[in-house]
């Protein structure tokens, strides 16, 4: 075992020590972190003639897969590759690049996709022992692709590379949002390249349901305001995703969180109707009538249908946050519960998913709920989705269920990299046995869609995510933050690439927010803020719904504020070393935040929409200001009265009011910039 | 007469004469110019309170039409609107703005699409006789937003308008380079934005066959490389485009430009196959046999099924470029011709093209077609697309043909926009009566896709098309190039909101150029330089294929470089007037270039696919270097040598060589600039 802990201890920052000496040390771009990893001095490198083969030549996904990543080989290096396109009937005699796969691998929970990757003078080697450890594995050789001034190269290195958890997702809400197949495609692309493997659907919700469904056209019909995927659609979907050796989950949100289907077929509620689709956010009354023997026909027809469209092994059924009222309410309900010795809608709610759990099994399915699913008499052949913690995880996994972490993944909350990296769906100090752990199949990150649009859902969703990938996907060793961020950052420009719009929509944003004048201080301002985290942004006086603009200030900030972290660190090491390196550009950072405020002011004077931050903007010049006086004062041993101490900590606490929804990200490094005057 | 031609001299500039005085001229920012507009002095604010009222109520294409404008409208101002959805149920008592539709219309060729908008202190209403009508009018009421200090309002103003001409066209290649449904469905987003109403749909050529094919699926399995539209995504697109009034035309490029089809079906060609999809660019030989009676039966299946696809009343059977080359060599296609007495080529196309009109008339179809099926023995039901140009336009209407002009709109030859704006279907001394001129239906651009991929088609389309929909809609006497300029840029930034990326796209290409380095010192460059025009690019030793990258700088550069036409125009009035603002605004200007070089190279280190343009770089730093010796030497009075004018000029020459297929923008007014020290 020590090697390989040696292997996972050196793999973020590794010696050149394949067979060379150790002089330099080689920072690889990988994310995931792959399993195992050692590096050469050699280079090989690629010109025009660089050629793929494979072998067998009849895995038509991995052929297409091949020449996706030639092409963007290609679109990169700008080489006019002389191969077009592997097929069947390639007939390349030697290749740069050889790829093996031993068999067509399956797209199911638990397939092989471990992979080697080994790169020498001679050639690239790709081994797996399916189409999908090939994928994977093609993914890390686009990563490790390096220029120097002679050209392109790749980095002499060996790789054994296998992930941890086999079940690595992204959960998209379609419903409080609708969102393109342009949209689930491009994201699809985005988790193979840092080697997710379930895309998990949220496909109906109060605000929407957004499949066709034959049997039942009214749920598309009045559901969805028009707003959903055709069966062709899906099996596209499927396909873009099976294709990348991506499992598409779907997600049929009930008995709560249903008003959309209640309003297309209002009888089988449990309250009497008429419902219309729900415009805002939270979490409503309407509930599946869980009493009724047409609901259980109902959803018969309905599963049947949906059974047959995916091809996955799992259905997720939701079952999260029904608030009980309706039941509460009705007389045959309370009637029925008594007749059947059920206790509390909790215990009502089994009774249905295990209708319902009856109707999935008949359809080859196996039930995936939330939390709430997880009922003592349930079956455990179900597999539980934590979203409410860890804990419920555990106690899951000690009663035999598999289970899913979702909990601490919650994009949409607008928490660092840094917070969701840490999250680990088994930490190292689990209660659980080796066996127990078993039960943990990985986790998803979830996008629930409440407050993002087609033009801002990937800036939630990337970089961070890569970020939640390499969790699941590498040792749970693997926890140095700082190569952490310096590796998303490039991961977050890769995945430019396939059309992911999370950098590229910012200035548009912008853009507009000036009415097209010059972006330049707006930028300066936003590149600082962050939105306010959790759930506070729906308790400032807005009132959010499915029609709200979606294109202020708030919209455009990053989840993470990546000037914000660096000024951070450059506060801690300047307080801790005074160095007057770390002084200029604190210097340069403040000056120019003392400058912006002005000109920002000229801008919203002709865009009425920005003129709501304008109070950070002026607290920003304020904090710059004083943060100068500090570095003056410290180089100049100036002593700092107690007034002015008092008056600086009003400053912060100032300072840490948010406006239009967003705040400072740089309040820590000033308050902590401000207090060392003290020391 | 004489009050309209006012209103259109003045369109461009106006003063605010409606009710007040005319102290101040107030410059507009609508693209196309109404027919007829006049401004008062008044602004009708709003806020979240706006409300849209329409009647009838009944025509579900413009409640939809009017909601997503009221989307746009908050996404603009962040106003939460308290209006959701305009529907048939809509109850509104009164209206913000007021829209009125005499009836429903037809997406048919000249269809009514007048309207009157008026907007004063009582409100804003909107008439129309049709619903087309009232889109044009809510993109001229959309272009009309302005902010102030106090919010956003609408100036006071008094619109008539309709088009001059009734076939305002977008052609779109979709078999050179396939593009997704996203890309056709915000392309049409941006064609209503600027008033166009045809879509031509290119779906076949050498290249691709681009749509699924029922009754002959070998069309779209063998000859599409799997990329083709389904039956119902081309549904899809036909319904997107007629909400928005628009037509959508499908073009089936034939006999010639036809290797994808022959590639499914090579019993049909002229000469034996078996023949493979086209990879490369250019005329090719593989045509249909015009002599086979199965031709035409496979033919009158296949536009049996186009016919029911696709709802126009037109359909375009291409015709161009068939070089006759395996008709000239099939000895039965010889014989055929001595047996008929059909004298040429010419006329054997003639032949085919009259069975296929008697096809296309069976199944209610017009025939449209380039300039190649204007024969004199056809009958004068088809309409001509002219790409010839003028002369052969002007003939066809004289024969009384009906005739679209798409000469000199062709966006792939990466000309300018004022090129293509001054290019008129009939230009002021045409040599058409009047009667004649109505056989001109109006125009096309042409997208063409040979070096366009999804990632740059946008900024070949916008937004140079918008002034050739100006050409379309408005009045030919309107041609003022400077203030088209102006509004230009300001329709460019709106065209963003629509999801349109030619803005976007830019600096994510320079990123992946620079390998994620600081773009800065590239885009200085890349701001100033143009690819090469008309076909140089395949002249120029590389060999362009399907498979080929079009990531490097020539793909990033945009057709027009405004920064070289701000220098140019900077150039020419400094040696005009020699005045000291525009004589610092050049210094400014060749101080980073003369600076930039230096920086280009660190970057260009570590990204060799950038190096193709360093003697460019270095040949503007010398420019500019010359560029401030000529400005300071005019300040100083110093004298030019003649040596010094020689070895100038050499440079100039140098200058104009170009590198990596892309020219500097600025060279002519570098050139004027030194040859001004001799005057």
């Amino acid at each position: 075992m020590n090697s390989y802990i040696l292997t996972l201890v050196i793999s973020i920052l590794i010696p050149l020590s394949l067979f060379g000496e150790q002089t330099k040390m080689y920072k690889h771009n990988l994310m995931p972190v792959p399993s195992k990893i050692e590096f050469g001095n050699d280079k090989y490198r690629i010109d025009s003639t660089f050629i793929i083969k494979i072998s067998p030549k009849n895995i038509s996904e991995l052929n297409s897969y091949a020449t996706r990543v030639l092409r963007r080989l290609s679109d990169r290096t700008g080489l006019f590759f002389v191969q077009d396109f592997l097929t069947e009937k390639s007939n390349e005699k030697s290749g740069n690049l050889t790829i093996t796969a031993t068999r067509k691998g399956n797209v199911v929970v638990g397939e092989d996709e471990s992979y080697t990757l080994s790169i020498n003078q001679k050639g690239i080697q790709l081994d797996a022992a399916t189409d999908l450890g090939a994928f994977r594995g093609l993914e890390t050789f686009l990563q490790l692709l390096e220029v120097d001034e002679k050209g392109y190269y790749f980095p002499e290195v060996k790789i054994e590379d296998s992930p941890r958890f086999k079940w690595r997702g992204l959960m998209i809400d379609v419903s409080r949002h609708f969102m393109p197949i342009d949209m689930i495609k491009r994201n699809i692309d985005g988790m193979a390249a840092v080697k997710m493997n379930v895309l998990h659907f949220h496909l109906s919700d109060d605000q929407g349901f957004r499949v066709e469904c034959k049997s039942l056209p009214k749920l598309h019909e009045l559901g969805s305001d028009g707003l959903y995927f055709t069966h062709e659609q899906i099996k596209e979907i499927i396909k873009y995703a099976n294709e990348r050796g991506i499992r598409v989950m779907p997600e049929f949100d009930i008995p709560g969180h249903s008003t959309s289907w209640l309003t297309a077929y209002p009888e089988l509620a449990s309250a009497p109707g008429p419902y219309t689709i729900e415009r805002n956010w939270g979490v409503f009354d309407p509930t599946f009538n869980p009493i009724l023997e047409e609901t259980y026909d109902f959803f018969d027809k309905f599963f049947k249908e949906m059974s047959e469209l995916f091809n996955d092994d799992y259905l997720h059924i939701g079952g999260d946050e029904n608030n009980g009222k309706q039941w509460n309410q009705n007389q045959d309900i309370q009637k029925f519960m008594k007749e059947n010795g059920i206790k509390d809608n909790h215990e009502l709610q089994s009774y249905f998913n295990k209708r319902l759990l009856n109707i999935l099994t008949k359809y080859n399915k196996k039930m995936v709920g939330w939390d709430e699913i997880f009922q003592p008499d349930m079956p455990n052949n179900i597999v539980i989705q934590s979203w409410r913690g860890q804990k419920s995880l555990v106690e899951s996994a000690q009663k035999g269920y598999q289970g899913i972490l979702s909990n601490g993944y919650y994009i949409d909350l607008i928490q660092s990299a840094e917070f969701h990296y840490l999250n680990d769906p088994i930490p190292s100090d689990t209660p659980l046995t080796p066996e127990e752990q078993k039960f943990i199949l990985g986790g998803e990150t979830t996008m629930w869609a409440e407050l993002v649009t087609n033009e801002t859902v990937d800036s939630r969703i990337w970089p961070r995510t890569a970020a939640i990938a390499e969790r699941f996907w590498s040792n749970g060793k693997i926890r140095d933050v700082e190569d952490m961020y310096r590796r998303l950052d490039r991961v977050s420009f890769q995945l430019e690439e396939l059309g992911l719009r999370h950098n590229s929509n910012y200035e548009p944003m912008l853009r507009r927010l000036t009415n097209n004048q010059d972006i330049s201080s707006l930028k300066i301002l936003t590149d600082v803020i962050e939105p306010v985290k959790i759930y506070t942004r729906h308790r400032q006086g807005k009132k959010y719904t499915q029609q709200s603009p979606y294109t202020r200030i708030v919209d455009a900030a990053r989840p993470e504020s990546m000037t914000a972290r660096k000024f951070n660190h450059l506060v801690d090491s300047f307080i801790k070393e005074n160095n007057e390196e770390g002084r200029l550009t604190l210097r340069e950072m403040m000056l120019q935040w003392v400058d912006n405020h002005d000109k920002l002011k000229v801008i919203a004077s002709k865009s009425y929409i920005i003129r709501e931050v304008l109070p950070m903007s002026s607290n920003l010049r304020d904090l710059a200001q004083t943060g100068l006086q500090v570095l003056d004062g410290k180089m100049n041993g100036r002593k700092f009265s107690e007034e002015w101490k008092i008056e600086k900590n009003k400053l912060i606490e100032m300072s840490k009011i948010p406006y239009g929804q967003t705040e400072l990200a740089l309040i820590n490094g000033f308050e902590k910039l401000f207090k060392s005057v003290n020391e």
